[in-house]
């Protein structure tokens, strides 16, 4: 399964996301993703070591600034 | 909706932009977006901790140094 | 009008830009811009702290590196 | 063996990511990548001063944050 | 004149390069340079404070960690 | 001779790379390099100081994290 088949297959799921030179990691649900991973979350918020640091609701993040991304136990 | 066209929604809205590799954030209302995420904004201002640091006006921001952004609640 | 619309109706004016990763912003009047935001300017002045820190003269400036431009009051 | 097929054929093995302004590395098996090194993986950890930090298990990497990959010795 | 037609007119000369996050900028002379600003130089110097730190000779740097590029003064 | 060109004369020969972020820089053989300067190295050295730190053998680079490559006197 290729990077992308793989991000449309987290669509409707939680995220984790870790984000080029931030300390804090984002969560949210995916709910879009498009060829160069930008996102579109809903419900997203700012973690910091483990805490919510600030709810941001929706939010677009632009794909090259993306580390890394893995789906959420739920 | 893909992360493009959640952002075509959010044009003559006020947005808050988180740029890569900076402390301050961006708030303006956004006048136009393209598909890189270049954005261009009116009456822009730079806030650091919540507060105004600089009247920007009328900016352009390149769109892979954007990483995430959100609408403002109105 | 698009983001690189905005850009070419800066062209003939001066312009402040700043830059990825740099304390120092750049001063100068723009030349050209293409749409990569890849910027000619002349008459360039590296500016630390409000201060003139280094003249530069004529320019290129890549795009990618460049976080946001704003026309200058004139 | 042009780098993108380099990468291929390390497809199934367990690789070392070193990624771009982390002090931590990557390590899991290589289920799939793209032109882009996009990287799917599963079974990742993350490993700072050669212990495991984290478990992450199945994690998507942007290729552009990849610094260099190699396979490890089974 | 457009930035990279600016950047063809300076082959040949010497040019001062500054590059995304080193301290250290090169000066050299421009052998080549495509539309990505991917540069060929020869005789090319890493220079920090203003001294000489090491002799590079024949080198290429990556476009997209390219600040800024001027000709020096003959 | 384009940027480009000068990187497959360098094929086979022992090269110096310097990456985005890093402290470390690396040596090894190039195998092969692509339009997008991504390189495939074998027997490389992670090398800081101008000491050898580690030993990484067969590795991928990708290009955008590529400050400088300067082939290597043999």
């Amino acid at each position: 399964m290729f990077p992308n088949k793989r991000m449309q297959g987290m669509v409707g799921r939680r995220v984790h996301i870790e984000m080029k030179g931030e300390k804090s990691v984002l969560e949210g649900v995916l709910i879009s993703v498009d060829d160069y991973l930008n996102l579109h979350l809903n419900g997203a918020n700012e973690i910091e070591n483990g805490e919510r640091k600030r709810l941001l609701g929706s939010v677009v993040v632009r794909g090259n600034n993306v580390v890394l991304i893995n789906p959420m136990k739920e």
